[in-house]
C-alpha cells in the first residue's frame, strides 16, 4: 500500500516575517533581520512544525534608489545574512528540517554554486535546496559591472545550461568513489572521477567538483517560475516550485501546465511538488485572527504601502490613494506576471490604491486566509486535493510569532484530518518530499550492463 | 603599562593535516576530510588552545592532470568542504576562535565575497577573516571559462581593487545606521547609507551591501603574499600575514621589508602581524618527538613525494630517486618562492631527490620543529623575539591528534614563559590580535568637525 499522499510544507524564512510592516509588530525584535537568535529560534519552530524545509529568498543589493523616494528606509528589506553562510550555521542547530537558499544564476559561476550547496549538503546531513532565480532587477546588475539587468530571454537560456552545469558539477565523484584504504595508500577509485569538460554558449567548466557526491545524491531545486521560460525550466529541472495564485482555478492552470510540460523532459508529474504561497493567519475564533492581522495592517504606511506595488505597477505616488488604479503603463510592469496578479485583485474588488496595497501588504499577490485553524486547513485541503498544489509554502506574517501560531494550531488539526505526517519520515529533505534518489549516470550504466550480461546468461 | 607583547597562533585546518601523509596516520579517521565532526573536533581543540584563529586553505579546482600521472588518487587533496559554509557551521559550536576562510579575487566577484565575509561575522559574532589569495593554477581557471591562469601581474592589480571595492561595501552603513523605532516607522537614518559607486579598471559596482556594518567594523584580512607583488598588497591591506621561511635570517629580512613597505600606506607596523608556518611535532623527549613523525615519514610514497616536487620543480620522475636533483627548467616554477625554498632546503643538505620530497612532506617548506614542547617554544621565543616574526601559523602533521598534542604540550610551556594568553582577551578576533577599530569613514569625519568646533569655540 503506498503511502497516503500528504500536505507538504515549507515556510519563508526572510528577515521579519513576509507583511510589509512585520518588524513594526509590537511582540517582535525590531533588529531581527541581523539577529541570528531570531533566526535560531524560527528555523527550530519550522522543525518543530515537521515542516519539510525553511527557505530563504534573497537578493544580491538592495533598492535604494526607491520608490517613492525614502520608502526603503521605512521597511526593514535593507540587510540581511547571506542565505548559504545562514543556513549552514542553523544546519548546527536542526536535525531534520529542509535549508534552502537562494542564489541567482546571472551573477554567479556554477562551480562555486555547485560547490557551496554540496557542502551545505554534507554538513546538513542532506538537507539542502538550491532556490534558483535569475535576478530580474537592475540594482542587482549595477553590483556586477552592469548598468542594467539582461533581456529575460538570455537570463533564462543562461540558468538553464548554468543548472546543468551544477549537475553535471554533482556527478565528478560516484557514490563509492573513495575507498579511503589507509594501508595501501588509495584514497580513491580513479574510476569513478568523472571530468565534465563542459563547453556551452555560456559557460566552459573542467570539473571535476571537489565536494564529495552528497546525501541526497544531490541538492533539491527549487523554482519559482511563473513565466512561460520560468514554467519551461522548472519542468524540465526543478524538484520543487514556489507559485503564486489567488484562486483555485488559477493554481489549477498553473499545476496542470507545469506537470503537463514534464513530459517532454521524461519526469514523472510527482517528482515535481509544486507549492503555492500561503499567508495563513490562525486564530480562536474569526474575530480574533482578523484583529491578529490588523496589528499589522494599521501600520503599513502609504509610502511603504505605495513602493510595493511600484515594483511592479510603477509611481502612483502622484495618485489620490482613495480614487481607482490608474491604467499601467506596460514599461512599468517588469515582472509581468505578479503585476497581473496586482491588477487582478484591484479589478476583481474594484479597489481603490490604498485598498489594493493594503491588500496585497501581506501576501504580495500569494494567498491570504485569515481564520480558525479549521480554516486554514479547509483552504489548504480545497487546493491540495482539488489538484491546486502538492502542499503550500507558509508566509508567515511576522517571525517568529506568525509562524509558531500555525505550527502550534494549524498543524495539529492537519495531523487530525491525516493530511500531515506526525513525525519525519526521512533523514534526508529529498526523503521527506518523497523525491527519488538520482543515481549516478556511471552508477546505472554499470547497474544496466550487469542487468545486461544477466540477461544474456540466462538465455 | 602596554599588555606585554605575546606569541599569536592561528592553525592550517585543510583536511586531514599538513603532512602528506596525513590521512593514512594509523589513528587517524581517514574519511575526515568530508566529515563534518572531524572539523568540529580540530575547531573545538583549536579554541582549547586558546588560538586567535583556525583557517582553511582552499582552491577552485583539483588537481586531477596530475603529475606523475595517477598521484591524485594517493592523497585526500581532492574533496573537502567549501570554506564559507564550514565556518558558519563551526561558528555555531565555538565561541573565541578566529575564523579564516580563502577566497580568490581571479573568480569572484567583490559583491559576493563582501557580502559572505560580512554574513560570516555577524554569525559568528566578530571572529570573520579573509585570507585573500590570486589562484595561480591553470586547473582552477579551467573551472572558470578559461584555458590557463591570467599573468601575475593582471591578477595582482584586479586583486588590489577587489580588496578596495569590498572594503568600500563594508562601509556601506555606518555602525549606528539602524534606528529601528518601530512606533515612528523608520528602520534605518538615510544619512547612514553610502553608495559606493566604483568605477575602475576591473569592477564597476554600484552598492550598498544588503549586509550591516559588522562587529568587527570590517572582517580581518589575511595573506600570504611572498613576492614583490603580494608582499606589496599585504603591505597595504592585509592585518595577517602567513609567510614561509627556513631560518631566522630569511624570516627577519621578509619581516622587515614587508613592516618597512606599509608607511607608504600610512599604516603603523603593528598593525600587521606577521605569522611564519609552523610544523611543531612535540614529544615527551626527542626521541619520542623524531619517532612520531616517523610514523607519516614512513607513509610517503615515492609517487606522492615526487607529485609534492613537480607542482614547483616539475616532473622529477625520470630520474634516479637516490640521485641529486636536476637543475630546474625555470618554466616549471611556477610559483618561484616556494620553489626557491625548495632548491634552497635541496642545496642546503646536498639532498637526493628522495631525501628533498621527504625533507618537505612535513611543512611543504615551512619550519618543522620536532622535539620537547621545551624545544619547540625556544624555536618560536627565537624567532618572536629575533625579529621573525609576530606570531605563529600552526601546520600540524595530522589532524586531530597533531594540533591536541601541541594544545596539551606546547601551549602550556609557552604560557609558563609568559609568552602566550592564558584566556582570550576580547570578544572579536580584531581584539585578541590587538588590531585597531577601523573607524567609519564618515564616523571619523564628523568626529573630526566636531573636534574642530570645539577648537573654534575654545579660540
Amino acid at each position: 500500500m503506498p503511502a497516503p499522499r500528504r500536505i507538504r510544507l515549507g515556510v519563508s524564512m526572510i528577515g521579519m516575517g513576509y507583511h510589509l510592516a512585520a518588524w513594526r509588530h509590537p511582540e517582535s525584535s525590531a533588529g531581527g533581520n541581523m539577529e541570528l537568535q531570531h533566526a535560531v529560534r524560527v528555523t527550530q519552530a519550522a522543525e518543530r512544525g515537521l515542516l519539510d524545509m525553511a527557505f530563504l529568498a534573497d537578493g544580491v543589493g538592495i533598492r535604494f534608489n526607491d520608490v517613492p523616494k525614502g520608502a526603503l528606509s521605512h521597511t526593514c528589506k535593507n540587510v540581511q545574512f547571506e542565505p548559504l553562510t545562514l543556513l549552514s550555521a542553523l544546519a548546527m542547530v536542526t536535525n531534520h528540517v529542509g535549508l534552502v537558499a537562494t542564489a541567482s544564476t546571472t551573477y554567479n559561476e556554477p562551480y562555486h554554486i555547485a560547490r557551496k550547496f554540496a557542502s551545505l549538503d554534507h554538513i546538513s546531513g542532506g538537507r539542502a535546496g538550491w532556490n534558483v532565480v535569475t535576478s530580474a532587477t537592475d540594482m542587482e546588475a549595477q553590483n556586477f559591472g552592469l548598468v542594467g539587468a539582461p533581456p529575460k530571454t538570455g537570463r533564462y537560456d543562461r540558468a538553464a545550461e548554468f543548472v546543468e552545469v551544477v549537475k553535471g558539477l554533482w556527478n565528478s565523484w560516484e557514490d563509492d568513489a573513495f575507498v579511503r584504504d589507509k594501508a595501501q595508500g588509495i584514497n580513491y577509485d580513479p574510476d569513478k572521477l568523472h571530468i565534465l569538460d563542459h563547453e556551452g554558449a555560456h559557460f566552459r567548466v573542467m570539473g571535476p567538483l571537489n565536494v564529495a557526491r552528497t546525501p541526497q545524491g544531490r541538492p533539491i531545486i527549487v523554482q519559482a517560475g511563473a513565466s512561460d521560460q520560468g514554467r519551461e525550466l522548472a519542468a524540465a529541472t526543478a524538484d520543487v516550485i514556489y507559485a503564486a495564485s489567488q484562486t483555485l482555478e488559477d493554481a489549477r492552470a498553473y499545476y496542470d501546465d507545469v506537470k503537463r510540460r514534464m513530459a517532454a523532459y521524461g519526469r514523472e508529474p510527482d517528482q515535481l511538488k509544486i507549492m503555492p504561497g500561503i499567508m495563513a493567519v490562525p486564530g480562536a475564533t474569526r474575530q480574533e485572527a482578523q484583529d491578529k492581522y490588523e496589528v499589522l495592517q494599521q501600520r503599513v504606511e502609504p509610502i511603504v504601502g505605495l513602493a510595493a506595488l511600484a515594483n511592479y505597477l510603477g509611481d502612483l505616488s502622484a495618485y489620490d490613494l482613495d480614487g481607482p488604479l490608474p491604467e499601467p503603463d506596460p514599461a512599468d510592469r517588469r515582472d509581468h506576471s505578479r503585476g497581473q496578479i496586482f491588477l487582478d485583485i484591484a479589478r476583481r474588488g474594484n479597489l481603490s490604491i490604498r485598498q489594493l496595497y493594503l491588500s496585497i501588504a501581506g501576501g504580495n499577490g500569494h494567498r491570504l486566509v485569515i481564520g480558525t485553524p479549521s480554516d486554514i486547513v479547509d483552504a489548504m485541503q480545497d487546493w491540495f486535493e482539488g489538484g491546486g498544489a502538492d502542499g503550500f509554502n507558509l508566509l508567515p506574517t511576522w517571525l517568529p510569532g506568525g509562524l509558531e501560531d500555525v505550527v502550534e494550531t494549524v498543524i495539529p488539526e492537519m495531523q487530525r484530518r491525516g493530511l500531515y505526517r506526525t513525525a519525519y519520515e526521512g533523514k534526508t529533505l529529498r526523503e521527506n518530499l518523497g523525491l527519488a534518489w538520482p543515481e549516478h549516470p556511471a552508477t546505472a550504466a554499470k547497474r544496466a550492463a550487469i542487468a545486461d550480461a544477466v540477461g544474456h546468461a540466462a538465455e
